[in-house]
């Protein structure tokens, strides 16, 4: 926490209209639940109405719609959830470790690191690779040689930069020959990557990750992907190799990308759906199977698996009725 | 190995009935296809009935209806799985890593730690964290500031307990700002998590995993969930941020829990089932797209995407049969 | 880089013949797009005919079909993917870690290591583990105690060896009772295993990885399984417990094997595709249910729901039909 702020303070910083008492003082956000005196919260969702009204939050974010909903103070606003993730950085760090280099890291030959760059306790940063200016990498992040980070890329746990790709040739008796991956990882400015996910390196060019792409944990980019920028990834999402994804595109938890096909920009794919194919325009694209009670479930697939003979039965019904 | 037992000192112990010579002394379970003399085994499978007649360990625990099946000292009880269970519990210890912070470990400012507890090879342990008696964190765990484990909780290698969750907004560029998550993870009693696996802080209050709950490896826990008591989750099993699942659950393995929704208590999921919405009552509930041989699959598959059109032309075959 | 080669001694180490002028040096591999002068790129797949009209590449590799399409000295072989892994063999090599234990792995006791071996930083490897000639562990993996592994097998960063297997048993109230897991891991000879793959020990027996098995990054092992010789798989497949998989198979990415199954040789499993079923023949199985616009996929899934009612009716038409 960093000291109180006004509700006038933070709206001539962030904008947005004071309703109530501009001198109310607020020092860290809480959800609706848990705050307290002290405490500034948010309302965006008309389900929890009566949390609003049960709330002991010292001040609001609202939008105008809802600002009487609440006489509390309120900072009045046009995306609520956008000013309350502003209103946070107001009161909380982005990163809470400290810059400098953990003792127990182990950093390399000819690793570049930029200004206020915090790497955390047993790292492991390989030969020849370059980080940018305030990133953070927190405890036990392995980046191999030769890949670099932009400014302020943050590298959660257990994460892994730059590993070799799963490059591997059939040879006369089926056997596998494995073949070097000689290319690396870029990663841009402003990247986020959340613990024990794994950015594999190129096989020969190198694997790509834009400027504000975000990935969750868990979740695999295989070799010579190119994430394009603004792209947002949830957990245990999966991107096989060669695979290129847009900008501004968001992955739902647990898809899986597979590869060497391209997705346009702005697509939205669902949590859970496996996309086999080249995705050309934006939109929201879904394959998820509906699960059912067991029971229910195991009848309907049944018939999932004899759907041909069943399209033709109805084939033969459309035939007999023209005919009859 | 901690010396060997009669089947009557075991059954003294831990119940059940001892046919055969009570004196048999056994030091170790064992399968029945690897067992030798001074082993026990189990037979609770009746599909295991050829490997029972040919097992050589000295002795056996079976249920009262099996009894006959075997001439061997054995113990006969109601449920010999669980009693397998207890009797390797008598042999062999629940963990194997001796108490104490390993040097190469890194503990922070203000962590309690347990009687007992034991902090294994390059574990990184954040500032105020609080760790129960007899505790153990096998090797390169990591517990980020501020969250607390019970007793008796076990991590295996590669957890990352307090990574910041997945929050973000779009701001008006559609460019993501991070919201800081504050709050942390809570860690109940007789928890064990597999390797790999990942839970993640919450961003305003505390992400919750009950007492008892068994989390296999690669899981990935999102911020803000509440996980029930004696819950048991397999392996790559995801849970996305804010959802509540009930006490007594089981998730079969790849099971993908979206966000946001509850699940009630004695509900099981079965593998690889998506769980899109709250479920309210206890049951069992499947999901799994059946698989085939490609080209079966291909041909159904494809009528999946034309299942709207199907049902159509079926509704225009009644009707003509009404009218007709 | 270890030197440049001309055609004519690439092709008399890894046979094939030359086309245009047998002198010509190369140091390097590299992509049709980005190779320039010294590099020798290969062709195989007929899309890239303009990038292969384009290249700077010195040399080329391909077959004698496509010997015609460039005028660039070259290689024409039988297999032009496999005979580029092994010309990239030539100029890198394998493994990019020196040979050694590195001052912050942590080695315990009664642990054999062959010749060559090379232990990265913060490496743990427990009591009385064995690991063979040419082996590379690259940083932060972790061996628990008893388990083995071949020659030249290399693990990358965050890979978990011997965690304890998910074996619990139901005791009377519904609490999980934990089952000593004694088995340990046994790898063979030239296999590969991905960033933050997971192999669990087994709760009896040994779980195994036969010789040149190869797996791919976040990829989860059940205790007990057996992965026969020279089967690979993609990146965040799981593998539940006491499954046997064959030899020669392959798994694409995030499919999923249930436990207690078998799989025969030479089976290739599609991507993301549940196996339920133990599979008895050779051959190529597919389950991935097909995505499409969120909207079109909402109203053909709805009907899979109630698949039994539309097959139901169909039925009564038939019926009708028939009586009619």
């Amino acid at each position: 926490m960093r000291g109180a702020l006004t509700l006038g303070e933070i709206a001539a910083r962030l904008g947005g209209r004071v309703a109530g008492d501009p001198a109310t003082a607020v020092r860290q956000v809480a959800s609706l639940d848990s705050a307290g005196a002290g405490d500034i919260s948010f309302f965006s969702n008309p389900r929890h109405r009566a949390k609003l009204a049960a709330t002991r939050a010292s001040a609001l974010i609202l939008s105008a719609d809802c600002e009487a909903l609440s006489a509390l103070p309120r900072i009045v606003c046009d995306a609520p959830y956008l000013y309350f993730a502003r209103v946070s950085q107001l009161f909380n760090p982005l990163t809470t470790q400290a810059a400098g280099v953990h003792p127990s890291a182990v950093v390399g030959n000819n690793v570049r690191l930029g200004t206020g760059v915090s790497i955390g306790a047993g790292c492991v940063i390989g030969d020849n690779v370059a980080i940018g200016n305030e990133s953070c990498l927190y405890p036990r992040v392995v980046v191999y040689a030769g890949c670099s980070l932009g400014d302020r890329v943050i590298l959660h746990s257990g994460v892994v930069i730059g590993a070799d790709g799963f490059g591997l040739a059939h040879d006369e008796s089926e056997r596998w020959v494995k073949i070097p991956q000689i290319g690396a990882v870029r990663i841009g400015n402003d990247v986020e990557i959340g613990a024990n996910t794994t950015v594999d390196r190129g096989a020969l060019d190198d694997t790509v990750i834009e400027d504000g792409v975000k990935l969750d944990n868990q979740i695999q980019i295989g070799h010579n992907c190119h994430i394009g920028a603004h792209t947002a990834m949830a957990g245990c999402t999966g991107v096989a190799g060669s695979t290129r994804i847009g900008r501004h595109c968001i992955l739902g938890a647990a898809a899986s990308i597979l590869g060497h096909i391209e997705i346009a920009d702005h697509v939205q794919v669902s949590a859970c759906t496996v996309v086999t194919r080249s995705i050309r325009k934006p939109g929201t694209y879904t394959g998820i199977f509906p699960f059912d009670e067991n029971r229910t479930w195991a009848k309907n697939t049944a018939l999932v698996r004899h759907l041909a003979d069943l399209a033709q039965r109805v084939r033969v019904l459309e035939k007999e009725k023209k005919s009859g």
